[in-house]
């Protein structure tokens, strides 16, 4: 195998599948890329069994093979050399390292044969669609922080993917829930997706594509089956396993007839959290929101800290229903109206009963909170 | 003890003041700060019992008193507040809470009485003297690197400052070594610091310094004693004890015969460096310098990851003595070269013995590295 690549290229693919490559291995060829000539054109790859990255990248190849080297080793001599530099990697074959040349510098590496390498085999993808790079993002951000990190409750550690019935129509819905929030999020369906099995995409599948799309602005191919999903993104291919588990059935947590709403703007209510939970170093405290006719008065205390609270009024909260009071978990309730844009509407039953929130201009996503007694 | 300050005043103050306070602490006390009213000025304190850092604050005080409050809470809890926030402490004493209030935002901070905190007594300062910011950055910076972390050599784990006999005349002198390198840094003795003792500034003293020498432009007065030492900056004050040893004759360990010079431009040298000990993940492996007229070749090996070599020609390095081979470990040369800002000059004996390491343009500085096998 050899070839010549620009180190810009390079370094942007390797930083890729680095991401995949698991940081503490065991197994030996786990750590390493897989670089592939074939028909001369260059592939990178890793994986860590889940997950496969295969990426096709530009260079001039004039010699095909594959060989596999240390990824993080790799990924750094690239990123170290000069920022025009053209890369030379050359395997001849067999046992021999792999060699590197940039200019003056060169190096050896030890290299594992590409028959070690394990082979994620996406096995037969009964469903196919196509989703823009945005859509997907939505999916993803506005679901992913309620996903559960019980190991014990595992069929909750990614979202749960699956067409459904919505308000407006079909839907590919997205829901990620720990059982102390959920978060719902639906975009139209996308043709291809009917009958789609419903699938849960386990959490470093979610977070690895998180990063790709981040550079994407077109749209990303989906394919997918019971047990397996790959997702093609320009020149890459993410394929994972899917979490062999049933997710429970989320409808039924959703509050239906909840009538006392509050609407506050996002940045007013966010912020004002963040002063009053200050109070406490502890994680898990709640803040308490009790409310009277436009007026929001959030507080916290803790024991040995001392007590805080702060006002919202008549300017900034619209609330017409009788007094109520009801605590949460101060990170939760920001982790929920950070995805939210503008104002934020919170429809609650009474002080011990799941609460609906939203936002208010944004049908498309809604999030269910669990009080906490305060 | 009452008073009104801009948040934005009193947030640099408490950032200031909270780098004192050890994160994890046993004793309560030790986690607060001190906020004191006294003739209508307010001064903000910490310590943790070596250091103690007080800063006078710009307030509008209208009650005369002193209490202490945990330092994170206070931080986070004025870091929230709006920008143009004006905030109110107020604490009519005894065991009361302390009240803060900021727009329609109200807290009670748990207090506790100023009887409890420590004080630390700078005692009678024998030696004063003033030294330009800039001059103490330098001094601080160029030396910092290779102060010892072994807690065995406490008598290491500091800087050493001193007045010396310097090659342009009276000195002050920084210096400081691990026992693996050595870094001594000089600038003209300042009036007041004539006979003053050697003394060792331990490292969390020079780490908060540091910090507080980022916003410095002017000039700093310092006063010490055997035991103590004071540092003025603006309207802050760090007080600190010293380290109770006696550092090493470090001047025996200073060669002066070496004849062999390399010049070679510090980022062309880092930067090979960098990539050459990019093949090894291992902290402790050389990378070697093989030397010849007008030729550089460094290099590094791993018995796991292969090895690697950059040829540094005789357009870029200046070498004319006779063939050379040492070794170095990496990190321990980049901390040099990163100190030096154009041509690094290095003075070799041979393979074995202790090399000089200089700016080629800044005599104010020497650095001494231990060759290591390859």
């Amino acid at each position: 195998m050899k070839f010549k690549a620009d180190r810009a290229t390079l370094m942007k693919s390797l930083a890729h599948v680095q991401n995949v490559v698991e940081k503490r291995n065991t197994i030996p060829i786990l750590a390493n890329v897989l670089l592939a000539v074939r028909d001369g054109k260059l592939t990178i790859a890793a994986t860590d069994l889940e997950i496969a990255l295969v990426e096709e990248v530009a260079a001039e190849a004039s010699r095909d093979g594959a060989i596999t080297v240390p990824a993080a080793t790799l990924y750094e001599i690239v990123r170290r050399q000069p920022d025009n530099a053209v890369i030379e990697l050359d395997h001849p074959g067999g046992d021999a390292q792999l060699a590197l040349r940039a200019g003056r510098y060169a190096t050896s590496l030890v290299a594992l044969s590409v028959d070690e390498f394990p082979k994620l085999d996406a096995g037969k993808l009964s469903h196919n669609f196509v989703v823009s790079a945005q859509e997907l993002r939505g999916l993803i951000d506005r679901t992913r922080f309620a996903i559960s990190t019980e190991e014990t409750r595992y069929y909750l550690n990614g979202i749960y993917l699956h067409a459904a019935e919505g308000e407006g129509g079909p839907c590919l819905r997205a829901v990620a829930t720990d059982g102390h929030r959920l978060a719902r999020v639906e975009e139209p369906l996308p043709t291809g997706a009917a009958g789609m099995p419903g699938i849960i995409i386990p959490r470093k599948t979610v977070t690895e594509l998180r990063k790709l799309l981040d550079e994407a602005s077109g749209e990303v191919e989906v394919s997918l089956s019971e047990t397996r999903i790959q997702f093609t993104i320009g020149n890459m291919r993410l394929t994972s396993k899917l979490i062999d588990g049933t997710f429970p059935d989320y409808d039924r947590v959703i509050p239906r007839g909840n009538d006392k709403i509050l609407r506050v703007d996002k940045k007013d209510f966010n912020d004002a959290v963040g002063r009053v939970s200050a109070i406490s170093a502890e994680k898990h405290r709640p803040v308490k929101l009790s409310l009277a006719k436009d007026l929001l008065v959030i507080s916290a205390a803790s024991a040995e800290q001392g007590s805080a609270s702060e006002e919202l009024g008549g300017d900034l909260v619209d609330y017409q229903s009788g007094p109520l009071e009801i605590g949460f978990q101060a990170r939760y309730l920001s982790d929920v109206t950070d995805q939210i844009k503008g104002k934020v509407e919170f429809l609650f039953a009474d002080g011990a009963a799941p609460t609906l929130v939203r936002d208010q201009d944004d049908a498309s996503a809604i999030y269910v909170l669990m009080p906490m007694r305060v």
